[in-house]
């Protein structure tokens, strides 16, 4: 605006190369080129703009979303974009769109789930957009139990088809996104029936719209299942609704890679292991953890950014007050946050090595590691889309007031962040999964049987039943044996605790059910466990860059030690620490802080997010917050005129007693 | 919709009399009938219709709040409804307009601030609504500071006017809601300044508008901020910004009840004394928490209904599945809050008990007891309102997907309730407040200054630093002496702890500020226990009706055990509390959970909230979700035509791989 960088003082302050930092972010120096081209490609170009989205009424919002989805698919193709940067660019639109799904679901649903032939057929299509594709999964009265699931796939042997069909209201698909208004095909999950026997659920390609006109297709009914949270946030998206009134589909149009349907009706396993779905399951979760880290990340760019240009109290005599960012309570909310982005980067980092090693041993039919990742992607998904929900709404109230503007960004991002936690397995359903992989493995303890991969701390459980934490002054706290020695001994004590408890249940399953609130806390604490661990793991390689590992450490500690201090009760009442260390370590914490303070601003730069991305004015880079608030309000339509609609009609008669004769 | 209740089953194995905790909810059978009775009026007025909000543009919006808010004043008038009648018509209408800022902060400012003369001349204007006044205090550059304020006030003894006047960018005026588009007056706090000095800031009327044809007058630049979190919520209000460029008003128009400034511009104190503002604060942030049992309630209402006809898994072989309500990880989230929307009725009730005793005693000249009810309102202001923010997002989370869509009514009343969590005093700045004045009782404690009203138990200190927790089964835990005998403890000693902590700082100052957040954990501490012990002393009260007692008393219980578990850190680093005893305490409440669990839907039914007032296709009474839902969906614009807008421009090009050659 004026060209001047209001926070240049910050940036000088800082004890690290940024630069390097940013390749660290990135993951490599190749990831950081591309995303930062990216990233300015889509900031430069006006058709992507969204800083208007608020405004927009639902109609023009969608239309705005179909023209940037076909500008980015224009300037993919015109530039020749690799597979990796048409994903960055589109990760950088920052706009839910139809294609999320095409790209995101459909095209993978068919890869994982289609036969090569079936592929042949319809990955061309799909690759070339001459089809759009959706996932149809969810129905009205079903979610997380994809078993429950009412629509039917009939066989019909007489003409070779399926029928589809929608037996009750509750069996309508529901929620998927692109459905509601674009897609021509979806794959539709239904129970297979043949020869009048239920074959469990399985997906099927359906047309849904002529590609002529783009009509619903006979016995289809489909449409937009209508507003959701926030203003623009996923109603940019058309989840839609989807009824079946007798559908025919031909039978190649089943996913016959795990399972078959013949000519004659019968039902073949093919030698095709099921467990590669689980495979599937791991690169989506192992996405959506990156995904936290970026919603996160940028959350905490901007409430860091405000809270350093943000004065109040602190000054005698109306002198210059305070940046906010100096108060112990705003550090001691803020910079846990920031902490918990870069863990989160890197657990997702290291997430994506896991897909690589399941997806490897899955090739050579090795399945060993299988339920070990499954648990830990799910458990991952949960700890980090419920820790990212919580800190975008926190950053949003340590912007005080103005955080609650639209301009300041925080409310689009927490209402298009917030799914996250219900999507791909609702997170409290994820963590029973974990608790219940977590009791297993317990259980098998003294069966020679060695936990593996996140749970093979769990070998030394007798030690870590009886050690006894080391500390005696606070700095003890920053020795990573010492913390990961209490993290991994809260996690046993408690897993032990819970199977003991659940032992006492004659019946297992009720005992799981009675105390599976229980089994949610030892599940969290097992997944924090893996954090903290993986954070370590990252510190113990090379990081080059002047004063860069130093950061990481002490943001390492940081989290640590705050997830220390917010579950206290599960340290001491496991006698893992005595309140004395708890003290220290809360000592500790306050002194991290404050050799973190000089470095914070400098810190979310190295997300290295454009003032597009961002799309904040509290965390625009110059911090020149003000005179950009002041011009944003001006831009809202109330203030086309002076004398508002309504004013007239509404208000002039209560000003001027004239209330009791007026027709309203 | 078909008549038939969904949710019978459920109210008939209720085990108390629903319709006398109707009347312990509202206080009174007096209040329940006027509440009651409003309530159905508002529901049944077609004007008063609320489930287009969110598909609204900001105008039309803006525009139907218009209508509402003269539509409700006119049948104020038409059925001369008491002051009592009126509030409670404006609730139920439940949506945020000008008025609320006219007859919540503008007039009473008036009455609080004004002489005798100025309430004579303003009041009977603004009581008629010949005026429309707001509040004009935050700045864009100053929130919580009050004192920092930069808007000037310069009296000018030629023409015997105050020269209001706004320095810098900072200083505009920004948030006050109604000032946007509406307002013909504020109060406008400013910086006094006569003869070259500073006199503190006061409060003057400032007139913004003609009352003729409602353009700003000279010197005055005025409109609305924008877009606001959701997109109905607090987009309705117009929150405004006012910049003054020397806008002359007559002197006599400065508040002058507590200080004046004469004719030759000389500041006088007059006898009435300043803490009579600290009594409007009391009164304002009861209001709050009142507030904050109404939302909650309404988030549990319809979370607790939505769980009972949910059904998700647990079936074997395609039965019918099991209701959400039985899980006892729902539970455990759901029933909490359940009891704590109870809780923040019986304080919010008290406090208004408070207030009266306040405003008596400040009558009498009696401020000794002023310091104590401003902490206490202060603390419970900021714990009810943060709970009652995060408890809405549990309650959407609660209703899984379904949750998201705006049909829900969860988005809106998150968007619309959060910021309470920063009005009227950012939660944490109050709770800082709320620990100095903890540690100046703590410091007293030997001095022989009894420590009163809700720090009264401080005067036991010896005794509860000494204690022992006397639980040796779960059942021990429902004994009302021992949870108070627990929480008094765990509150002295961690507040006893912070001042031994702070007494090792040469520097109080400097203590208080390095310590902070440890010092918000001391409030929050004590307010906790505020909140038990007033639902404690609730049921030492003659409590008629069948089994309604009974239900409170497992509610009281819930809500202090679940405390106990979400802060066990606090409770057992104090050693209040041993593991053992933690550990009963889970297994009490757990069976609290199975006992309260067959009468939540009666529970729910007390608040007696209309499907109207509700908002939620979630929630309704009848529990009759689906089909509601169902039909919601085609109300959504996108679903006025089958081929969207935009279809043939942007994405038919794609499917016809045209793009290359389309404009866009």
């Amino acid at each position: 605006m004026d060209g001047v960088d209001h926070l240049a003082h910050e940036r000088n302050k800082a004890q690290f190369d940024v630069d390097e930092m940013k390749i660290v972010w990135a993951g490599s120096r190749h990831a950081f080129h591309v995303s930062d081209r990216m990233a300015r490609l889509v900031a430069s170009d006006p058709v992507f703009r969204k800083d208007n989205r608020a405004m927009l009424s639902r109609k023009e919002l969608f239309k705005n979303t179909l023209k940037k989805a076909a500008h980015a698919w224009k300037r993919i193709i015109e530039l020749r974009l690799s597979e990796e940067e048409a994903g960055k660019l589109r990760f950088y639109v920052d706009e839910p769109a139809f294609t999320d799904l095409h790209w995101g679901m459909f095209v993978p649903a068919i890869k994982g789930q289609g036969t090569d032939e079936q592929q042949q057929k319809w990955l061309p299509l799909a690759y070339k957009m001459q089809i759009i594709g959706c996932y149809a999964q969810t129905e009205l009265g079903h979610g997380s139990n994809v078993q429950g699931l009412e629509t039917t796939a009939t066989f019909d042997p007489e003409t070779d088809e399926f029928i589809i069909h929608s037996p009750t209201l509750t069996s309508s698909k529901w929620w998927p996104g692109g459905l509601g208004k674009i897609s021509t095909h979806a794959v539709v999950y239904a129970r297979l029936i043949t020869d009048g026997q239920e074959h469990g659920v399985h997906g099927f390609i359906v047309q849904l719209r002529s590609l002529d006109d783009h009509m619903p297709l006979p016995g289809i009914t489909v449409g937009d299942i209508g507003m959701k949270f926030g203003s623009g946030a996923y109603n940019t998206m058309d989840n839609g609704v989807l009824r079946f009134d007798h559908v025919r589909i031909p039978r190649n149009q089943m996913l016959m890679r795990v399972m078959q349907v013949t000519r004659e009706g019968k039902c073949v396993q093919s030698n095709v292991p099921r467990q590669l779905i689980y495979g599937t399951m791991v690169f989506v979760r192992q996405t959506i953890v990156a995904d936290a880290s970026s919603a996160l990340s940028r959350a905490v760019c901007i409430a860091t950014r405000y809270s350093a240009v943000r004065r109040q109290f602190g000054s005698q005599d109306g002198g210059i007050e305070t940046q906010v960012i100096d108060y112990k309570t705003q550090q001691n909310r803020l910079f846990p946050l920031l902490a918990s982005a870069y863990a989160f980067r890197f657990v997702g980092e290291w997430l994506k090595w896991l897909y690589t090693d399941v997806t490897q041993r899955l090739q050579a039919n090795d399945f060993s590691t299988l339920p070990e990742a499954h648990a830990c992607t799910a458990g991952l998904k949960s700890l980090t889309t419920s820790a990212t929900a919580d800190a975008i709404e926190e950053c949003r109230k340590l912007c005080g007031g103005h955080g609650y503007l639209s301009s300041s960004g925080l409310p689009e991002l927490f209402a298009v962040y917030v799914p996250a936690c219900t999507y791909e397995g609702d997170n409290v359903v994820l963590l029973l999964q974990v608790a219940r992989f977590l009791m297993k493995t317990v259980s098998q303890l003294g069966s020679g049987k060695r936990p593996i991969g996140t749970t093979a701390y769990m070998a030394q459980a007798e030690d870590l039943l009886q050690c006894r934490c080391r500390v005696q002054k606070a700095e003890d706290w920053l020795k990573p044996s010492i913390l990961l020695e209490a993290f991994e001994a809260r996690a046993v004590r408690i897993c032990v605790a819970r199977a003991e408890s659940l032992s006492k249940f004659p019946n297992p399953e009720e005992g799981f059910a009675e105390l599976s609130a229980d089994l949610v806390e030892a599940a969290i604490a097992h997944c924090q466990l893996i954090v903290v661990s993986k954070f370590i793991e990252k510190l113990q390689q090379d990081i080059p860059g002047k004063g860069v590992k130093q950061q990481l450490q002490i943001l390492c500690n940081i989290y640590a030690l705050n997830l220390l201090h917010k579950h206290l009760g599960d340290f001491l009442s496991t006698g893992c620490i005595t309140p004395e260390q708890a003290s220290l370590a809360n000592d500790q914490l306050r002194s991290l802080y404050s050799q973190i303070r000089p470095n914070a601003i400098a810190l979310v730069d190295a997300f290295n997010y454009t003032d597009h991305y961002l799309g904040s004015v509290l965390g625009c880079y110059d911090g020149n917050v003000y005179p950009k608030l002041y011009e944003e309000a001006w831009k809202d339509p109330l203030n086309d005129s002076v004398v508002p609609d309504g004013f007239h009609e509404y208000v002039r008669p209560m000003l001027k007693q004239q209330l009791r004769n007026a027709r309203l």
